[in-house]
């Protein structure tokens, strides 16, 4: 750890899309991040294997290099996202010898080579961060080995695979077959020419191990995760679960077990697992990942959101190199806490939102117009009104219930629209006034 | 910040429920504790108003103290669990200008005081951390606070509060009426004798100041933040909303608004407020809590889990020590990739699961009994078996759909199952086998 440095030199390894989003945003966000960490990021360069070919102009054409090695031993962080074993592999084990925090989003990389790459990173007081390499843009890393730290994980299942789960998905919303919900994926551009990796649960094995090291403090070798695609399922198998009430998600797995003889062990695998329909990860939908734990004094906790794409990996990235960059600046602002942007704080009231009213109103031909010129005279906008099911005791009197929501309005315009509707002869009362959100 | 201590002197303030589950689990997780931080946590006190009421037992009499300044100024780690504002302010500013780090779960505190005690903090270089204030063992603080620290958060939706959410529940899913479901919330210990700081918002309203405060990098007064509680809000409202495709809740926003004058401002406030059933929101159930955060490029995001309780919210504190006693250890193991517990890897084939097994079966009489022999004489107990309503073509054929779900299941017994099914004369073909979870 190089302490104290006021400006910290970064360095990115690749240039495709990730690594493209990244550089972008560390020049163009450079001033607010340089608020957030209490220093300056300066990005001394992006290695490519092509000049000639790096494919976003936005990154200016003079920090492209192809030299990774030089620009590895200048950095102070270096953010890798080549993809791939080596020269990955070599390049995070140069950096980390030099004293430089590194973050990657390679979970093949850290699957087969994560002890090697923690040692070095430990023997040093180096830091890696890999948050984008599990579940893209969801906070799964730092939640396990930070905020679960003082709790004891009993079990972890996670949807860690959006092509899997948009195949499942469609298969299960729609109808499709495997056949075609694979074609719909590729023409999306969910799945890739050669979907392998994703339909044969190499990926998700893959982040399986990294997630089962990490809940369970245990290194956990490739080959010991059980691994079943989703090749094999077919739409009857669907649709018998959906008969039964469930869903079928490729979940990996990750287990403490009790064993024989006593003690705990851990099993970690990756399978097609029906999961009711009432469980929160049967409403993961689409290409989204969801991380749900069950820990011992947490008890169930959830995580969702995208799983992949270049500007959710490269938050998660940008989020690894803020952290990287506050440990340098010790006795700097306090984590997070900094009000710097000190933004007005509006006023609630004039923030618009949409409305729904609820009204007894007389039970009578021309209500509904004289309700509806209330609100065009007000200038707030009706978006649906409809004559509700009376509940309660009004239903056998001349009474009927208008429940009205809007477009937009503020809260001024609304309150004048709320106050002639109680002046009109036709209203008996308003009975409700609630916001709209989502 | 104090450096390379080997063991670190805990205090707590606060002998309650969550003070002696923290103390307890400090006591009995000391070991592992250690070896993921790489150093010893030492308890040397809990801080009680009455050591004779010190309510569990477990906590050894020779740790409690009313003397919480002696307490303070001889720790690396404080943990103020005593609630209210003073003296749990005078003491967390006393251990922070001493030096040490601070954990609090007091969200009225922070949100009253929260720039004068961060400020303290980065004075002296100290921490100060929160997880355990807002949202119970969700992780939400950190990854607000680091995990998006690169990235521009739009906007927040929270359910924050657990007692209104198990009441505006109740009364969305069995028809109960606000005082009925309140009365409820009151006998299960979910809602207190005066629930005013609950069902008014003002509980909601300290969290939602917290999030906007981290999220936008922005002071937020408390009194700048609208609050309405649910205490309006009727069982007509709620049907009226379910009708429309809706469910009320009552949720903490916390928006980053376009101003008129150009530039951006903030906007938090809690109010009841209707979600589409289909939102993520609509599906957080009981007491539990949730918040969906909205990023530019992250996109969106939930975090889900128990919003209170003591364990839950030891668990968080638990984490925060951790992290915060990691800070101490320079050159330590790296964060969380420690593999120390080393348990063994249990083979995924040994690991006992439900199975669900579809086949294709001449449909004759005898054939359930035929199938119900062949998991009996397996050892595989059945749970259901069912006949499939058949899809695609054999409908009009002589074949039936059986699909079975068995208890627990070693997959040696399984497979052996499976074998002996594809032998059997009455079936044409075992057309599925997926395990099921949750």
């Amino acid at each position: 750890m190089r302490e104290n440095y006021r400006n910290l030199k970064v360095a990115v390894l690749g240039g495709g899309t990730v690594g493209s989003e990244v550089a972008y945003r560390l020049l163009h966000n450079r001033e607010e991040l340089g608020r957030r960490i209490g220093a300056e990021l300066d990005l001394i360069g992006v290695a490519v294997r092509d000049v000639t070919k790096a494919r976003r102009t936005d990154v200016p054409a003079d920090l492209l290099t192809t030299d990774a090695h030089s620009l590895v031993v200048a950095a102070d962080i270096v953010v890798e996202l080549m993809g791939g074993i080596e020269p990955a592999r070599e390049l995070i084990l140069l950096a980390l010898e030099s004293g430089a925090d590194v973050i990657t989003a390679n979970k093949a990389l850290l699957a087969h080579h994560g002890p090697e790459l923690f040692d070095a990173a430990a023997k040093v007081g180096a830091q890696l961060y890999y948050e984008a390499a599990v579940a893209g843009a969801i906070p799964i890393i730092r939640p396990l080995r930070d905020s679960l730290a003082g709790d004891e994980v009993h079990r972890i299942l996670g949807i860690v695979n959006g092509t899997t789960n948009f195949i499942l998905d469609l298969m299960d919303t729609k109808g499709q077959s495997m056949e075609e919900a694979l074609q719909i994926a590729k023409d999306l551009g969910y799945a890739e020419a050669d979907p392998t990796a994703d339909v044969g649960g190499h990926d998700a094995q893959q982040k399986a191990a990294l997630l089962a090291q990490l809940a369970f403090h245990t290194a956990i070798p490739l080959e010991s995760v059980g691994r079943e695609g989703i090749t094999e399922i077919t739409l009857d198998q669907v649709n018998q679960a959906k008969q039964a009430g469930y869903v079928i998600k490729l979940l990996a797995i990750c287990e403490r077990v009790a064993q024989d003889g006593g003690g705990y062990g851990v099993s970690v695998r990756v399978h097609p697992t029906l999961v009711p329909r009432s469980h929160p990860l049967a409403a993961v939908h689409g290409a989204n990942n969801a991380v749900f734990v069950e820990a011992e004094a947490a008890g169930s906790l959830m995580f969702y959101g995208a799983g992949a794409g270049g500007p959710e990996t490269a938050s998660a990235v940008l989020g690894d190199i803020v952290s990287a960059a506050r440990r340098h600046v010790v006795g700097g602002p306090g984590v997070g806490e900094s009000t710097h942007a000190d933004l007005p704080v509006v006023d609630p009231g004039i923030v618009p939102t949409r409305y729904q009213i609820s009204l007894s109103v007389t039970d009578q031909p021309g209500v509904l117009a004289a309700i509806a010129t209330v609100f065009s005279e007000a200038g707030v906008s009706v978006e649906t009104l409809s004559q509700s099911t009376p509940y309660g005791e009004n239903h056998e009197s001349q009474t009927a219930t208008l429940v009205i929501q809007t477009h937009q309005a503020s809260e001024a315009d609304l309150s004048h629209t709320v106050e002639k509707l109680a002046g009109n002869p036709v209203v008996h009362q308003v009975t409700g006034v609630v916001r709209v959100e989502g």
